[in-house]
């Protein structure tokens, strides 16, 4: 099921709440703490609490005056709407630096997903096993078909992403996330999100105070 | 000078345009060709076309009908609202496989950003070179006041993280990019922008198309 009245900068937004709801219930708040305010949230991650009341709204989550938010609804409601409640298998292709940084991130699994193989097209590479996933060889990019593989997660160089997002896409993979700094030609039953960690660095300089 | 009518939404934008705009230029557009329509934009970036108009009618540009945006002049007037037509001095700290693969990355460069050293705390990796960049003891960090280094880059475990964004602040950095999957608690004089890859991963189910 789709919540299409979601405004998509709010869909943006949804994946923040939902890392900020996990961590205020395990680290931030009071120990047990079944509710959270808006402005509770507001001040954990730095959003307007009338742009918390606003999203949430949407998807018909309106909190008790005085009370606030039920914390693990919350949590389920958000995670719903971004199809997390069912689990993503996913493929990582190209394991170098930053290849290997994503392996080593434990981030994914707390919410549904699992980086199940990795491929490299490198012979020192091939066989070796890293964050206990054994690299596999590029060429057999196809067995992912087989696996119930959905998500591929682009980390090649930016000479060799587009030709991996096709071997991806004929091998089933219908979403990809992409670290090249380039933009990839998919057909549209596929959803690219592209990753440039300069893009947020970028905007710092923006919201510096001057002097 | 700020532009203070621009919307957050706007400026969140505004380093896509600016990244589109350099590649189409460098690549994607017709050798020498000066203007760009909305329509390219919009095909080449994924955003919608009235967005742009939208976005570029804050600070001015209409763009002309039929001929479209005068490529160099929207290049400059992103870069100055962002204000990248300064440069900025950045150091890492964290040389890890992320940190590694950040300092690899040409893409700062473009715009206006160059990551001149980078810290860490394990003597084996002190004193290495890593992208002509000599790896510095943390216990150095203080040395960036005199450097002119307003930006700090953390890409340290997250149990580390606190403390180093406390010891950058210190040694006179503004702005800080973090990569550790934790929040910060900086004084407001201080602008913090983190970097979770797992929140894009997050959003990808939500826009595959079921099936």
């Amino acid at each position: 099921m789709r919540y299409y009245k979601i405004p998509d900068e709010t869909i943006r937004r949804l994946p923040a709440y939902l890392k900020g709801l996990v961590f205020f219930s395990e680290q931030g708040g009071q120990s047990g703490q079944p509710t959270i305010s808006s402005g509770e949230i507001a001040d954990y991650l730095g959003i307007n609490p009338w742009q918390i009341r606003k999203d949430f709204s949407y998807f018909g989550s309106f909190g008790t005056p005085g009370v606030g938010y039920n914390i693990k609804k919350l949590v389920k409601q958000i995670s719903k709407i971004l199809r997390l409640d069912v689990g993503h298998k996913a493929a990582l292709v190209g394991v170098g630096n930053l290849g290997s940084a994503v392996l080593a991130y434990r981030g994914f699994k707390t919410y549904g997903f699992d980086i199940v193989t990795a491929f490299d097209s490198d012979p020192k590479k091939i066989g070796r096993k890293t964050n206990n996933i054994t690299i596999e060889n590029i060429t057999k990019i196809q067995s992912l078909k087989k696996r119930n593989i959905s998500l591929g997660i682009i980390v090649v160089p930016h000479n060799a992403a587009q030709q991996t997002a096709e071997a991806l896409i004929k091998a089933g993979v219908r979403g990809i996330l992409n670290f090249s700094p380039c933009y990839l030609t998919v057909p549209k039953k596929v959803k690219v999100i592209s990753i440039d960690i300069a893009m947020d660095l970028v905007r710092l300089p923006y919201y510096m105070p001057a002097g």
